[in-house]
């Protein structure tokens, strides 16, 4: 049977679990917002609390308003959070207030109950070592805690999560696109054959998307490394110490090895998270371009009979649970999952950033586990899709060949000798009669067979931009 | 040069082209909504509001409270715009006050004067036979008549070009459903080559979603139909007569021929637009179904030597400025595009949609715009799509059946016959050596060439729910 | 250390940790698809697959492909995992394969190998006692069994948790109007005064939107009753005995108590998921309406002292770490964030919904996810929101009574007295003295004292609609 | 009655109006695509072909393959149509070939037949002078002309429209944000009063916002300057002269005064337009500030005598047809109407991004109007916005005043002096009793008259970051 202690908060009392560090104020939360599964607040959100919190005390100390000694306490629980020692300590939900102000507090309750623990106190007996508002909480407020942990938890992502994934599939696109620069293969618009390319200049285009990507995505970057820390309750710094905004910037970003620096405008950091709306459309930009990379790939490896078959991609498991021998695109189908929901999580971020109320957008929690989960799911879908497919990727020469040669859209190398109106014809001539361009190119009279062959080699129709 | 003469209203005078029939506050709302081009209201919506304006005179007129005289010119002037004698008198855009304030105004103002000349006088001389804001706005109140407008525009649009667009569609491909009941191919799934079934089969399937999103834009015309007129400024009916609401619902119904009645709650029907909502979600869930059905056209139609090619599509023009003899699915382009453009408007109607405040939403003409583009551009893309492409259909027989016999998924006929294991040996082998089924099968001892013969036949195997 | 044991499947050996029933093909999974959190796939899908692998094996004895001894095996099992005893059994991730075979595989999977040692043997050891592919997986394929898994997952969120949850919201604000009817308050609108009208008749609003979203919701029932099962591998129901779909569904209809049916057309319930696509509009549609009172209700608790303060709100929790006394709204945050979470998913859902290709779409898990979130997300919120906040809404009668008497728009009651144009004058003179409205109607000779106090009363101009 | 002549391609012969210049693509285009209202396809992408059509012209001249009358000619027709005198011969609509290809025949065949007019010829009599394939799309195709227009008009668009219209309204936010920046007022968070900052200090959040939007915003041209022209049918450069693409993108960029530059992968350029899905997606952020922005001017002004009313904006027009003297902020809703309009047509820009399919996107028309509407809208909007509303905006400092004194968030000047709890229970207290903070502050017996007087001043809360 689950032991409880008293804890109390400006309301009241409250029973909390004995087991757990947490407050009066988790408690509350706990049970006031029985939303979804429990403890859905990202624990990245938590890892960024802890590293604010621990600045916090440094800068507090340094500018000479809180004890070393409480410095230290509270440095020392930060950092056993970051060790992921407390990680079931945190049991609240995205769904709570707005502001995250109960993240916040469960923070602070947690780092001071354990600070009284490790200050060989028993939780719930004496007068705390360590306040959680007065101390852990010192010159903060939710309001500016909470965005700063947010944005500390969305930079690491990106940059350890999503950047490094997208690179990882890009450098293996462009390995392929090196490999197949000589692979001629028939092109297709519309869906429709079209003139010649080289495999390699398809791959060229989807390194290039991602190279695109990468830049829009980095270009977010300098907005989200600006931390609303040190603007407290509404922007205007009440109840910190003078250069507090700027030194705690400063710890965070040695204690991260991230280049924060504190926000310019601390009113825009605490009211709108247009930062967040702008990091997650560079993350809607990279999951379009992968979404055309992952459907172009699957389509080109349909079949194995009945399809396009142009490359043969990995086999990594049985396909299907009634047709034998059969292997499926699905790290292409992962990937176009992926892409769909981030598309969604773009909608559930602009529409979150939209609805600030004066001082303070009270959409925060939802903003940011929707950008932390769009930044998870690209990176790791990348690194998938890279290990069990794109690494992978085979051209099957045979069937490219067929292709190319069946084509009537070789006719387009005829244009610039005979006009665009006689090419069509020839074209249109051997699709009606399902013969070769070359025999009624022949046959209306237009070129001979020698010119035929000079005029229209595939390798050459590939060429100016190679 | 343009003459002017002066109108006035409750802040004083403004000039106003002299051959326009709009009064004082369209003027203002020219001159101070210049966002995007000019007229663009919906005149659907001003056609709703002469419906209303005609029906609230009668209504007016019925219960005491308006002359007949003054009925019937109001009358008289909306049966004129009824009939698009005044499409330029409207110059009003989208983007002005949130509950289409001046675009009901630029309705009373032109109804007062072009009355005035009806009844003998010169514009802008003497007092107006027929007041604006007394008369022809009797018992009515923007925050009532535009959500009615628009209702009565979205249903019209709905039920005239929607409707009768999408069962056009969804005739012709139940037609081909049934002509193409016999073509046995091969069935694809995760793009790959799969069990057979019939091409009809694949077209029930079209018909089925569409039946679907019908049955769903039909539930949604019982909460279309009811009207907000009645509940004036904020649904209490303040300044309405006794029964104005019931009747004034009654005559509008009897003027378009439309099953339209008064809203049961006019709060709701004030201060939030969840019809609209409701009833562009419905366009939203075929703009899915139509974006499916197009893809799976363009798809087979690919080619048409490189691609999937199982059936042909009508040729309506040159494909290609570049490469000659080119036809491509320019139809499915359309319809996917007017598809993405109805995904779209069903974020802007539901943002829209949640931003109500109090007793009135504000962000009427906005919903009742892409309500209006959508329905229309459904409506009229399933007829292009239909009159240019499904009913020119056919199956490219001699292109399935080489697919079809080619196929390693037929395997699955033996399932129950040597279990999955086997099965999917003999496809597997097949696959690695590029040789057929039945070979693998009788070279691995699992079937005589008879049993292999009896069991595996395409035919058979598109049966069970034919 | 984890021990292993070996299983196999079509494509080799696989090692698996040794205490998990999982086999060859969910542990090929794991390895491949390591995106997002591990165990992403909801669980109420795999307790659909439970209702629907049973079902399957009692359709199968019935109809005398399978032993009965299997049959009772199966049933077992599936018994099991109903009662929860196998959560932690089913590892895979909503990013796999978009058919969802690998999670129908771990089902299949799990129950052979636990109907092996309730036969009394040894996992790893001996000829499998019940075949995942043979005889568990019997008549079926994921094409057709994942669609109806998630079919009757949501089926049941929906009636088990959205619909109750809503309708309690519902119960309470139909309380709340009919307590409130006599509350005469001031309208609002485009956020400026309006006519007054009382609070019940606001409340009365949210309770018709909320209406009109349950019956909207409850239409798209219908669709999603339809069960893809017995359509197999492409919609043909190959490999099933013939009744297999009918009775299939009976079975389920009788385990689950739900009104479930065989889908009219398999080919529509395999390759586009129109239902899920339609049910999760109508959770779109509640999210615009739950936005709109949420929004409503905290801007007329907004204060205390310096905002609207009409209402009062149940203070849950402190509000602030940092400004003592303060109390949010924060139950009306936590159901606007998910609110646009709901909004998000739509797009995603809808995204999923339009990518279909051939006879299968792709994106089902992610489909399934987003569905099953939004209606837990707003079933649970609702609760939340109605016990947490709805529940205690109290009018603030003074600062009511306050607000309306101040008003200058009980002008609009002399509008039929002495017309709209010197109502206006009275009210913008009244604005721009900073008076009274009846000093300034009898001031500039409209009306007696003794006609303004008969002709403006709040209460009466709150009546017609009442 | 109209007259038709003859004109014909590659199909055959069709009838033309004879008033107007364009050809047989055209018309069969007019003919197919009845699809929503006619000649929607902007004019600024025509304008965008008319500067590249010169360009190709003059590259082609300059490389030898096209004699200079041709290319005078050409450039000749070209000037008249962004003179603006042709603009009525494109009536092509949006929803046609997803590449624009019969746009790019409209263009091509206007210009064909003027030249042969201005060459002193009758349109449809003898050999046409300049040939519409053969020398008006010379080294060209639609699949490279299409995408380089809707850059032109796009980038153009975003420089002449977009980013000075959001300069002019932040511009004036800024002036606000000096002028404003004494006025002490009270802040909300949660809606809820909250501690004070400056009126000053809230504009100059908005500000911020903005330039975060425009630096966002401004991020994306790079990738919006790059061209495709020069790749042709699928990204090869096929039938194009060396040199060709650099110079023409060299002609394109001296002729608009823009910085264009041909674009470094050319098969990404035609398959995917990631660039557009970039542009919008600061298009969108750049919505979703303006929308805060625009909601909290609203509520600000909101009253005049029931709600918030802490600033005054200008009446620009009579609010209600209905409520005399009623003053609305139609402005905001104006702008939030737009606002809207960008977050649904950024869905539909991402969903068209997502779809392209091997060497060709195929939603080139659809993506490209959505991104010319969201830039027009916006700069057109934050004009209208700046000129009729944040122009005019003046602090109502009676009102402040008064809700600054009311508030009860002042306590939190106290936290560093008596700590949290107490100072929360003196706002509790306070806010029972319906007293000041100053009253129970002395009677609690926490501070003296004295104390609290130093120690509570709403000026010095605002401080530290001003």
């Amino acid at each position: 049977m689950t032991k409880y202690r008293i804890e109390k908060d400006t309301m009241g009392q409250v029973e909390v679990p004995a087991d757990k560090y947490w407050g009066a104020q988790t408690e509350r939360s706990r049970n006031n917002f029985k939303i979804g599964p429990a403890a859905s607040m990202p624990l990245e959100v938590v890892y960024g609390f802890a590293y604010l919190k621990k600045a916090a005390a440094f800068t507090n100390a340094e500018l000479g308003v809180l004890a070393t000694e409480k410095r230290d306490l509270i440095a020392q629980v930060c950092d056993e959070i970051l060790a992921g020692k407390h990680d079931d300590q945190f049991p609240l939900v995205i769904w709570q207030t707005g502001s995250g102000t109960q993240s916040n507090m469960n923070v602070n309750e947690v780092i001071a109950n354990r600070a009284h623990e490790i200050a060989g106190n028993v939780i719930g007996e004496g007068e705390k070592t360590i306040q959680p508002n007065d101390d852990v909480n010192k010159s903060q407020s939710s309001n500016d805690t909470f965005p700063t942990g947010m944005h500390i938890a969305a930079y690491k992502k990106v940059v350890e999560v999503t950047i490094p994934g997208v690179e990882q599939l890009r450098d293996t696109l462009q390995a392929k696109a090196e490999a197949f620069k000589d692979v001629v293969k028939i092109g297709r618009t519309h869906l429709m054959d079209a003139t010649p390319l080289t495999l390699g200049q398809e791959f060229s285009g989807y390194v290039a998307q991602l190279n695109f990507g990468l830049k829009a995505l980095k270009n977010t970057l300098a907005h989200l490394a600006q931390l609303a820390l040190g603007g407290t309750a509404v922007g205007t710094g009440l109840n910190t110490p003078a250069g507090y905004d700027v030194l705690v910037a400063k710890y965070i970003a040695e204690f991260t090895g991230l280049p924060f620096v504190t926000a310019e405008n601390k009113f825009e950091a605490l009211a709108a998270h247009d930062a967040l709306v702008e990091t997650h459309g560079a993350l809607k930009q990279l999951a379009v371009s992968l979404n055309k990379i992952a459907n172009d790939i699957r389509l080109m490896a349909s079949g194995p009979r009945s399809g396009i078959g142009e490359i043969i991609i990995p086999a990594n498991e049985p396909g299907s649970s009634i047709m034998p021998g059969k292997v499926n695109p699905t790290q292409a189908e992962a990937m176009t999952m992926v892409c769909a929901q981030v598309m969604g999580n773009d909608v559930a971020v602009t529409v979150g950033g939209t609805q600030g109320h004066y001082e303070l957008n009270v959409f925060k929690p939802m903003m940011a586990a929707n950008v932390l989960q769009s930044a998870q799911l690209i990176g790791d879908a990348c690194v998938s899709f890279d290990v069990n497919c794109a690494a992978g990727i085979e051209p099957n020469q045979t069937r490219i060949t067929e292709l190319l040669n069946n084509s009537l859209m070789l006719v387009t190398a005829l244009n610039t000798k005979i006009g665009y109106y006689k090419a069509a014809e020839i074209a249109n001539t051997a699709h009606a009669n399902g013969t070769t361009l070359k025999e009624e190119a022949v046959r209306l009279g237009y070129v001979t067979p020698e010119q035929y062959d000079e005029w229209v080699k595939p390798e050459d129709m590939t060429g100016s931009l190679k």
